[in-house]
């Protein structure tokens, strides 16, 4: 096999150019995995793109070769959406990082999917303007990685995500065609492809160009942040502020475990460590709004239990706030060697209930959980600490997740919220499907890729293979090389 | 055929019982048209369920009969969408008009797809929340009308149109199954097929159920009418306004023809019929916030040459404002028999320009223009009043329509902003989209109903049948009983 091995790399690099084909093992082992390193996988070859031509090229080859392929941002995602499961090639996009237009007038934008999330806000910013999705990996991850995620953040509960920002697409479809999706007057004429394409993790073609809404930087912001003696009281803070019909920017939990970590970390923000739970507020609008609104959060999460309600007197004081929620990843690192951060949502007023069992869970499995989660969006990120060199632990990992998932699906909610089903959660799908919705997605991904040639082994369970769907496939899922 | 037709009908009357079967001509004569009543078309017979099985029954009595079906709601559509364009049965919503649910913690409501659009806010008032998306027909139209269309309305500059408020679905599919896309958790697991759905034109299957997201009701809200010696300096305010970093909920502007129909007819509003055009801004939101934001827009109407700008007083002389804009339709019937209502969109910069051209392009063919449009949204209206009983006006009013979508997509624009395409336009799709983005939503429309039974003669060129995307195809095309 290696002689076609061989003859695919040689046209790999015609479709690239030497320096942009990466083929060496030393050279293929980062992309192994993404940052759910629990499930890696080997690519035959990584290129790396420029134009839209050369990624149509590189589908080209990839078709020919009979080997399928995998889009690829910065590889910050957290469900194997980015590795090659069934092998094939990455098509790793970094360095189609262009920004292509920026039309304040009209609220626009259009990019290279390798462009870095932060710094589209970062070139809006003048204008006064901002792209509102922000993850928080928002300092490396990339607008085409959120789009194949259909990524949210922080703020998703006033801006939404991804998916209430694209306006367009270019998309490379498995058959090397081009086609444009949408468009920069945000209106769909015909089905919303658009739509349809966000949040596919890479499943029906190659994104090479996107144009996204930027949206007006607020006024004034307010940040708050209210201690409370337990994770109950502050969901409770949460729902009360719901209820009284304030749509803040975000709305975040962090519990006592993050807490401590951060604390003993170089994120440290002052927190008080025995407090079972900070809420973090962020409401900005007017000047004249937020000001009014920040004394009404404040006597809401009195009114819940917080023992303590600060109001961030500046931008510093901001920024500390933020780093208690933003550097709690980064702090788990202190916990242990590895960390599971899970993704599920449930119906926000269910929130109390849902914490309660993922702690009784977790408790079960003697496994060290930690919780920072989007509260007013109901999206849950249970954070189970580990060390996969302990196979036990591992195995109890692994089965607590799948309690959880369930537990949230018995609850109405979902089994993921911004980071998408990958290689994770595929085989967890028929907890929120039954075999006629799966069987609707995946004629769905059969009018785009009917041989399954496009990140294949993602979001669907490994037993239900898109032949199911399409006679045409062609047995796409074994690679060929090995 | 006689007896195949009364088979068919006595099946569809075992499926739904007899008072909610129509075969009569004289019954059936009211469904040959919606609001577009140039694109007439007989049914072979109409139903109206209650229930979801009810809806899959007749599903699977027209597959059993080998006739299509077309979803209806309250047929107030514009791009004859509702229509039976190939004969079939129409499957009338408006009886399945339950809430079946309210969650004001978690915001959001369950409705059948017969619930009429005011009717779901005025429901959810109590709990201080409404139902965004506001079609000017909303005192009628149905919520499962705006899932097939996508409907907009004069507040979608805001809060978007219905895509951004459908959390989840009920379909029933064309062979009769039922599945559930999306839900109240709002975030999509695997494929966004709740998107996909949303603007299918009824094709991809028949809505029975729709999960919306409700919205807390703003604090306060005010509005502005500005008065304009022409529409270019109306034009010229609402760019001013969206590059001041404002977000009104609404911009619209109605232009001097249209104010001397309305102030000629029963909704007169005491606008100035020497105005070239007036813009009614509305700014809602926190009290504190609106006040200044209102006293920003009146200056910035000011700078681009308003000769008065006047602020609501109270409830009544809002309404008195909203008067000009949401009787505008009606009191063109004050002009001509017949009154044809485009819509397209352009970027919000080229309004000016875009106008000028639609002003020559009616003037050339001697037709009579008036514009109402969501000028925040750079979605047009141009209204065009004529009388069908004249062949030779028809004509040019068909030519004239062609010329203007042109223009709109020559500027960067598309054809249809909220109105869908329908048979309307389904001819015009080419203008924007060539065949390979046209096979890729006739792939999607294959992966849903292979053998074109739902609502076909829509969206797609008439010279672009489903056959072309699949083979499976069998030819129900055509009305069998014809």
């Amino acid at each position: 096999m290696a002689a076609h091995l061989d003859a695919l790399h040689a046209s790999l690099r015609r479709a690239v150019g030497d320096s942009a084909c990466l083929t060496r093992p030393e050279e293929l082992f980062v992309y192994e995995a993404d940052g759910l390193t629990l499930n890696a996988a080997k690519p035959l070859a990584v290129v790396l793109p420029r134009e839209t031509a050369e990624v149509a090229a590189v589908v080209r080859a990839c078709r020919e070769a009979g080997v399928c392929f995998v889009p690829r941002g910065a590889g910050t995602g957290l469900s194997g959406g980015a590795v090659a499961a069934e092998g094939g090639v990455v098509i790793e996009c970094s360095r189609m990082d262009r920004i292509l237009a920026l039309e304040p007038g009209d609220r626009y934008a259009v990019v290279q999917p390798g462009v870095v999330n932060a710094e589209l806000s970062r070139a809006a910013a003048p204008h006064g303007l901002f792209y509102a999705p922000d993850p928080s990996s928002q300092a490396a991850c990339t607008i085409g990685g959120n789009v194949g995620e259909n990524s949210g953040g922080p703020h998703t509960l006033k801006y939404g995500t991804t998916t209430d920002h694209v306006l367009g697409l270019e998309l490379v479809l498995p058959d090397g065609e081009v086609v444009r999706l949408g468009g920069p007057a945000g209106f769909a004429s015909g089905y919303d492809l658009v739509g349809a394409v966000v949040g596919s993790e890479g499943t029906l073609g190659v994104v090479t160009e996107v144009t996204v809404r930027l949206t007006p930087l607020p006024d004034a912001v307010e940040t708050l942040l209210g201690v409370f003696p337990e994770v109950v009281s502050a969901c409770r803070a949460v729902g009360g502020i719901i209820r009284s019909g304030l749509v803040p920017a975000a709305l975040e939990i962090v519990d006592r475990r993050t807490i401590e970590a951060v604390e003993a970390s170089v994120y440290a923000a002052g927190l008080p460590t025995d407090a079972g739970a900070v809420l973090l507020v962020e409401l900005d609008g007017v000047a004249e709004a937020v000001a009014g609104q920040a004394e009404r959060v404040r006597e809401l999460c009195r009114e819940a239990g917080a023992s303590r309600v600060d109001v961030a007197r500046d931008a510093e004081e901001r920024q500390r706030f933020w780093r208690a929620r933003k550097g709690a990843f980064g702090a788990m690192g202190r916990l242990a060697p590895d960390l599971y951060v899970h993704d599920a949502v449930v119906p926000r007023t269910k929130l109390p209930e849902i914490l309660e069992a993922v702690c009784a869970i977790c408790d079960r499995h003697g496994l060290r959980l930690s919780n920072v989660f989007h509260a007013g969006d109901g999206n849950l990120h249970p954070n189970i600490s580990f060390d996969r060199r302990d196979p036990d632990e591992l195995a109890r990992v692994v089965k607590a997740g799948e309690e959880i998932l369930r537990t949230c699906v018995e609850a109405g909610g979902v089994i993921s919220g911004e980071h998408g089903i990958g290689t994770e959660k595929r085989d967890y799908m028929g907890m929120l499907f039954d075999d006629a919705d799966l069987d609707a997605m995946l004629r769905l991904r059969a009018a785009f890729d009917p041989d399954r040639v496009c990140n294949p082994g993602k979001i669907f369970p490994a037993t239900r293979f898109c032949m199911e769907a399409n006679p045409r496939a062609r047995g796409y899922d074994r690679v060929p090389f090995e």
